[in-house]
């Protein structure tokens, strides 16, 4: 080889990149699920394996595992999509197959969209989608919505992240958010160099929030020298289901105002709860029916998706975030944000429109949508009891009922032997009992270590998303796989 | 009013939230922008103003000002939203719309996505798409490329901050960026606390990118104690529409080897040129000829997009990057961070592989297709000559060729005089310049002082987008404004 000029410095390494990034973690994709798709490639190239299919339940991913995509938003999308289907040539086709409501909407929503879906929207997204948002915040909280404080996002992470790098200054700053948590909210702040703190939730009460572990995650906080910017709330929780009861949703946000602090509220799972005695109420809402006092001083930042509910539209990556009592030019900061990555995409713009606006009830398209909601759900919460019933079951097993969302979190018994075996192998005790489950059953979860947990306390986060037959067979696969594992570590 | 708990610490303000952000500037939304859609808003209310219309020329977002989405992916993507279009009973109706390789491209994408387009894909985007990429730079380099490592991103943007998030480590790591530059860069930087430093395009020579300017830069870097991580050439240029030849290309990647640094290549203008004595090459390309100390050393990570070339397809938020010769363990690091935000909206996916691999010769698709495509490169080609001569033959305006993309950038001479009021308004000059332009024309350009410039000079970056006929509108209402604009402050 030649010889050419000494290379000064050295290539990209691990010793000389970013350590933020290092150092962020995110468990539902980590080496397990890198695992589980190299033995669907094995099983596709015909390798024996002890099991016949992988049951993936580490991702809230429900078309991946077989849900449908509701009727009415898809036809009016293709429409969009192609608007030559508009075409007077091409209408009178399209009209044996699409209800007179779907056509409408698509010419509605093109008569607002100058440009089509092909042109980047403003920064908070395209004027039309978020007067619906309005709309629909208006009638669920029964609260004024401002537009000005609606953006569409690219799923609620995008909105999450641009509020997180916007109230976290240093290290020095911190977020108080829930242990478990759904870990979007350690990576993105880990990556920019902040910090958080966590908070534990209760699980004898069913994973409940309780003011005083708020106050004593706050308490460290401050003994640490940090300063608490934000609580972020998940309800329904992710991944533990729990879903807040007014009074203490009422007791959080006095806590907020107390202290000033952002109150993050996570709304996504707003449509999933189980138990009619339980309903989700926002915190909106709540905020609203407290007062003026807090009304007009907590402030608050809601986020929510097209990816969870009854849609399941994860792959579209629309979702939106309501900000209210945000001073506004913190306001114009966030949109400034915004803009360097100019809007999110189109079409996940239109879908939010259409979730929060379905059909009404005398169109078209009304009973179709609402059979599909209704099925949806009403599978979601059979799951989730299914499978909730079915750890409780288990010997070793411990699990609260999933009131809302699409996660059971389970608590295990891992024998000492095990705990110390998973030590020699450099992996956390349930990351360990995971790894295992996997190999030897094909079963894909998240170990409690990647979300959090109480110390000495393990766990994992499944899905209750697979068919109910998936879910019997899951079911069955741990069943055996546990007395196995228990056996060889006694 | 009742008298509640004390509140500890203020509200979020503009002196306690993240600096960085305060910091971050993206001049291509800023409050030009803002105050273009005010007046807009006013025209559309009858209110009456000096120009009748708003000429939007800030933004390379063609679909906006009036550029068709393509038929042929149009039509793929609208059986791929609603996939019951392909059901047997919708099928034989779609028969009588859709060209039969418009359908079997549709059967195949749904064959290799089994949730369909509404389930998250892992975190590079989905394979079959990642591998229609590697053909197309196969086809397009001459060289292998590997599926591995390329990843579909929401635009090019998102790929673009992966990188700088992954390289940049502090305010002491610094990239090396084009002046004048696409502000994408400067601003997410700048909102990760970390820096840049400026190289010197040179106006004179067509906006050529010269080694010694590049040499000047890297030398300033290390005399403010600061280490170069890496050279971001775009290529085509924006704003400045420069099209790098060969000799150049080499000597920068020489340059880049030499130091270890890497190669950030912004190649999303790659399709439009308009010269063909000077065609787009890729730096994938030019380093695989180089010999295999460059071929196999050089770091390179290569963007590109649906947003520009002839498909304008901005708001489906779809690209990819691929990197080359960047270590295993740092690919997987970006891998986590891409892993943390899911992956990038399906449709946009999807998008690139019908950009990458479009109809054929002999398929059905093909000739609409190829008219289209050209028809939208010789409409730009035609508008970016017209723009630059009609710029070219006004008093106090010098504008070079733009032998790429989408943008010009002429130089203007400000009279002191205005120079001085423009300062008294706490503007720089030509955004004085601009914002006086937008009051008296309704034509919305970007000021130099965004985009970067060499002291003393005075810049706009326009794109040449609008019809032809626009165009002709925009340059006679500049004209007049100028003549007026230069008398006022003689």
């Amino acid at each position: 080889m030649a010889l050419g000029l000494a290379r000064l410095g050295s290539k990209l390494n691990l010793d000389n990149i970013n350590p933020r990034l290092l150092k962020a973690q995110y468990a539902m994709r980590g080496r397990l699920v890198l695992r589980a798709e190299e033995l669907q490639k094995q099983l596709k190239a015909g390798k024996t394996l002890p099991f016949k299919s992988i049951i993936s339940c580490n991702l809230g991913n429900p078309h991946a595992v077989g849900q449908k995509a509701l009727t009415y938003p898809s036809q009016v999308l293709s429409l969009l999509v192609n608007s030559q289907l508009l075409n007077p040539e091409n209408l009178e086709v399209i009209k044996k197959i699409y209800p007179s409501d779907v056509i409408e909407r698509a010419q509605r929503y093109l008569k607002g969209i100058p440009g089509g879906i092909g042109a980047y929207t403003g920064t908070k997204g395209l004027q039309m989608i978020r007067d619906e948002v309005a709309q629909f915040l208006e009638k669920r909280d029964g609260f004024e919505a401002n537009t000005d404080n609606i953006f569409l996002t690219a799923g609620a992470s995008q909105g999450v992240a641009f509020w997180l790098n916007t109230i976290l200054r240093s290290p020095y700053d911190t977020l108080l958010v829930p242990r478990p948590q759904y870990p979007l909210y350690a990576a993105t702040i880990t990556l920019n160099g902040a910090s958080y703190t966590s908070y534990d939730l209760d699980e004898p009460t069913g994973w409940s929030v309780q003011l005083r572990d708020i106050q004593r995650a706050y308490n460290q906080a401050e003994s640490e020298g940090k300063r608490v910017r934000g609580l972020t709330l998940i309800n329904p929780g992710n991944p533990t289901g729990q879903v807040l009861d007014r009074k203490n949703m009422e007791e959080l946000v006095m806590f907020c105002h107390e202290h000033s602090i952002v109150l993050m509220a996570d709304e996504v799972y707003q449509a999933n709860y189980y138990n009619p005695d339980r309903p989700f109420i926002s915190f909106k809402k709540v905020i609203g029916e407290m007062g003026p006092k807090y009304k007009n001083g907590v402030e608050l930042v809601s986020f929510h998706s097209c990816s969870k509910g009854f849609l399941g539209e994860c792959g579209k990556r629309g979702g939106f975030f309501e900000a209210v009592n945000i001073d506004e030019a913190v306001m114009n900061q966030v949109y400034k944000m915004g803009s360097i990555n100019l809007c999110s995409n189109v079409i996940g713009q239109v879908l939010v429109g259409l979730m929060v606006n379905p059909p009404k009830p005398g169109e078209p398209s009304y009973e179709v949508y609402k059979k599909e909601q209704t099925a949806q759900l009403k599978s979601l919460a059979s799951k989730a009891k299914k499978l909730v019933d079915a750890f409780n079951k288990l010997d070793g097993f411990s699990c609260q009922q999933a009131a809302g969302a699409m996660y059971a979190y389970p608590s295990i018994n891992i024998p000492p032997k095990a705990v110390a075996a998973a030590k020699e192998a450099h992996m956390a005790p349930d990351e360990f009992y995971c790894a295992n489950l996997l190999e030897q059953t094909g079963v894909v979860v998240v170990p409690g270590a990647g979300v959090g947990q109480k110390d000495g306390t393990y766990h994992f986060r499944t899905t209750f998303l697979p068919s109910e037959t998936e879910i019997d067979d899951m079911v069955s696969r741990i069943k055996v796989f546990h007395k196995d594992f228990v056996q060889r570590f006694k």
